[in-house]
């Protein structure tokens, strides 16, 4: 007969000890005492590594950070109570935008759930539809089948949330007083296991979709009629699709438009075919008219660019196939007319060889204008934002285009930054890793997002505006307790900066503008920064803001420095470099042809 | 035919003035676009306060705080996507703690859901069973029968949360662009009356739960016998109950056990039967084996004490009568007999009523050796409180029990002040409100929580730990924005204080129990306090707490006042007190009677 603490380290062990042996290597655990059991001995375990963060949320989102970096499983381990109900908005967010996560609860047993105990809340299935998996764990037992039961559930939990759609997973764990394992059981981490065996006690491998080759022919024959096509990607991290996609692009002459996110606007894909600044060409009324594709091929998530959402929304006969290697439905323009599930890499190549043997006659004009047209807009705003006095929002990343050393990351936040980012951040040859959560776009859990990354990446960078700072400062907690790297640039235009884009700004009076949109918080933010151990700067000039980059990116611990900028002001540069390229585009839009229309055989 | 925007503006206009008419006048928004119109229609509305929070999280606990203070039900209004998720943990204290919320999301219109739309989550019943109710709306329409729907759900969600149990209702708003409301319409408020009517569409009016007669006629002629008799009343906030519970404790000669949170130990009702220091002498092991009750009535949430909960679970043949208004189940010692779904003060006094007519006939043994039990044990405390040489937690309590004037409020933030409130903040003449969030017993969001009381009670205090005012430093910008006043103490013993009482401290070695348990964060609040506009004051003496004190209270704006304090001293001096009193009660314990055990009629 088992004494209670005999199954309860035996069991927490050999869960643990799988889901290591399963590929998960980072636990992030906020402090607690229901959680004990599991908390000793993750800690416990060699091969793991354990990094506390106190406050759930930000922790919430640190694993989200290392498990979009590693492209691997975080584990998350709380207590009971609305701890867990803290982890809901990473949850959400990984969901959404697909990174694995497992997400341990821990619980009070079932006698005193719902009867006012304290700390006790209801977790069953707690995150609803948000989780991708959810299951309640049994209580501790020893028992041989039950260790292999509790082996099988981390294996499980670790493989749904890697395969396709990577995905948050969720167990929650009722455990019963006292809470102390033993960790000097010497059979610790071993039990459950088969004899002799020292492996995974099951290992989950997923096949990747291959294309049905009845539609590829279908597509190919399809597609090498249409000379005015588009391949679209948006934000994606196979880094074996930018030598599919160039393929598929040179045997159809088809432009890419690249999506900050797409990790093809930097690097050797970086090429010819890479378009990038079709944020600002595609509000150009010219282009609307002249430059309408017949189809389009979109991979990865929607692009983060509204006007091309607004083009294709226009466009409801143009033929749109949009591939997902995990079944997904990301298509907001309710246009596509077909859903390719297929891996889109395998896709791409396969489309590729199959449009290369029908060896499509193309007259070149159509590809060529889209290029031009790129390249002249490039130009341009680049140009344009240099040109402007003072601190403009948007040269933060025409700066970082430059800066952004090889091997690099570079995350954005929401609301401004990610759209200065498509905007600004355009193409070239350093290798720079692209980041955002574009999940559900939160401007929460930005900063503990891109600590989670720069806990893995070498040379991370974050630029957020200001309210998205304030969310989660809590986050810089993290870079204090374990010594991370990050250099923060706080675009600080003090309030809500996006709204001014808006209808609202105009249609209210300032003061209720303000109040409502603006919710300018007057906050010193070296403060903080401080508080958390970090260095301060903020700068006045580009020249003090590429010394304080160069100081951040040489030196070790937290850097964050403060571009000061102005609502208002940011707002009309934006509308004034978009009307100046525009005009600079009008004389060439005005002559250039587009090619074809129609299918290029008729 | 009305347009897009007459819609939006007659729909939202109807629902928030109905909210109003329903009692509701307090809202907290969170900046976003999605909420637009109900943002700008609730600013315009006349009769509701609104107040802006950036931190969806703090403002979900400013609104709860809100809420307990006033007893009526704040709005929450935020955009879509994690926003939402953001509201999780506040709803999930709310419903437990019995607080009526009425929280509005904005969400994408239905096209735009589970597509990769933006900000786009899936929002429907996404608190799960933490919401008491959840309804989708349908998107904005200004026909007579849709204005008449939406006065209709305005009035069921006020009205729903705030009838017995009082919770958070959760309704989801789908808007469509544009998203801008015309403030500007005459009827802008008026759409969906009856004609000539100006009150509520439709009121919702609650009665109170008559005990069963036949009910209090057993229970008195059983209790009538009984000596060895307990009242206890934990967390609650009804003001009629003291004065019932004064009457059937008078009836039946048995004293009642009153937690920090009953609102019974400050003010006119603190007289004689009432008993405070239970907590310490329920751990003397003469108390428990001679001082068995027979039976209990209980009113209220759960006691805060953990010797109180052990104390009845090893006594299951005691009979225990569990009160409660709301038909819930407060019940985790798992030994309750019955199951009183009553209002408690009509209960009690009804119970009284019967009781004094039966005329029990009592020795006063039992009722005298409480009391004098109690008086013994506070005196002890509070000396031995004061007698420790340098910044003891719990003194801090033994100088508010002193201090705190008269219509203040005191919260305590969870894990140990709580605790130190219930041994160290006794029976005294100036009435003090005394709350904390007890549904849950998080150590989040309490600052939040701390600071929507302030809104609404003046002169209110918080005393927390170091590590759950790290967790909601973000609440402290609505102090700033809304110009509040509340002092703030920070028990600063640099990390989680209550783990070293419990048997982890003493199971793993130092480092180990430190990376878990402890977490030292090691964070100059100084700092954070400063950026939001605070005075902050690190004390080293009691004088220096007391002078901070009285500037607190007789400043304004917010003032925090840190004690610096160490974690292991702290669990040792609590140990030592305890032990010292116990000791001072051997003697006196071994000699007196608790009275006649069995029915004393017997």
């Amino acid at each position: 007969m088992s004494t209670h603490r005999e199954e309860l380290t035996a069991y927490t062990g050999a869960f643990v000890d799988e889901l290591v042996k399963g590929g998960l290597t980072q636990a992030v655990i906020s402090p607690g005492s229901r959680s004990t059991p599991l908390a000793m001995v993750m800690v416990a375990h060699p091969d793991l590594t354990v990094r506390m963060h106190v406050d759930e949320r930000s922790a919430g989102f640190f694993a989200l950070g290392l498990a979009k970096t590693t492209g691997k499983p975080t584990a998350l381990l709380c207590t009971s109570g609305t701890a867990a109900a803290n982890y809901a908005p990473a949850v959400v967010e990984a969901r959404l935008a697909r990174v694995p996560l497992v997400v341990l609860t821990s619980d009070r047993p079932h006698e005193l759930r719902d009867v006012g105990a304290p700390q006790a809340i209801d977790q069953l299935g707690m995150y609803g539809s948000h989780a991708k998996w959810f299951a309640e764990m049994a209580l501790p037992e020893s028992s041989e089948p039950m260790l292999r039961y509790v082996r099988t559930m981390a294996a499980r939990a670790v493989g749904t949330a890697s395969v396709g759609p990577k995905g948050p997973v969720h167990l929650n764990f009722p455990f019963r007083e006292p809470l102390v394992p033993d960790l000097q059981t010497p059979s610790l981490f071993k039990g459950g296991r088969r004899s002799g065996e020292t492996g995974p006690y099951v290992t989950v491998s997923e096949g990747r979709r291959k294309p049905d080759g009845a539609e590829v022919d279908r597509l190919a024959a399809a597609f090498a009629g249409v000379e005015r096509g588009l391949i679209v990607c948006g934000p994606q991290e196979d880094p074996s699709l930018g030598g599919a996609l160039h393929r598929l692009a040179e045997s159809l002459s088809w432009p890419v438009l690249a999506d900050p996110l797409s990790q093809l606007r930097r690097g050797p894909h970086a090429a010819d075919w890479i378009l990038d600044s079709y944020d600002a060409f595609l509000r150009h009324p010219i282009v609307k008219e002249k430059a309408a594709p017949e189809a389009v091929i979109r991979f990865g998530a929607m692009p983060v660019s509204k006007p091309w959402m607004l083009f294709m929304k226009e466009r409801p006969d143009c033929r749109q196939v949009v591939v997902d290697p995990d079944g997904g439905w990301r298509e907001p323009t309710l246009s596509a007319t077909e859903m390719i599930y297929a891996d889109p890499a395998l896709f791409a190549e396969e489309l590729a060889g199959r449009v290369e043997s029908l060896a499509p006659i193309r007259t070149g004009r159509w590809a060529n204008a889209w290029r031009e047209l790129d390249a002249r807009t490039r130009k341009e705003m680049d140009a344009a934002s240099r040109k402007v006095q003072g601190l403009f929002e948007g040269r933060v990343f025409t700066e970082l285009a430059e800066t952004m050393p090889e091997g690099s990351l570079l995350f954005a936040g929401n609301s401004m930054p990610i759209r200065d980012m498509d905007s600004f951040f355009l193409k070239g040859r350093q290798s720079v890793r692209t980041m955002a959560n574009r999940g559900a776009n939160g401007i929460d859990g930005v900063v503990s997002t891109a600590l989670g990354a720069a806990a893995h990446h070498p040379r991370t960078v974050l630029v957020l505006g200001d309210l998205s700072f304030y969310h989660d400062l809590n986050g810089l907690l993290a870079a204090k307790m374990h010594r991370l790297d990050l250099t923060i640039i706080v675009v600080n235009n003090d309030g809500g900066g996006i709204f001014s884009f808006l209808p609202q700004a105009a249609e209210l009076d300032k003061e209720n503008f303000e109040t409502l949109f603006g919710t300018p918080v007057d906050l010193d933010y070296a403060h903080a920064v401080h508080m958390y151990g970090g260095a301060f700067t903020r700068v006045a000039s580009w020249e003090a803001f590429r010394s304080a980059f160069r100081e951040g990116m040489e030196g070790e611990g937290l850097h964050v420095i403060e571009v000061p900028t102005s609502r208002n002001e940011n707002a009309a540069l934006h509308r004034q470099i978009w009307s100046e390229v525009h005009r600079s585009l009008d004389s060439w839009l005005a002559e250039v042809d587009f090619g074809w229309i129609g299918r290029s055989a008729e």
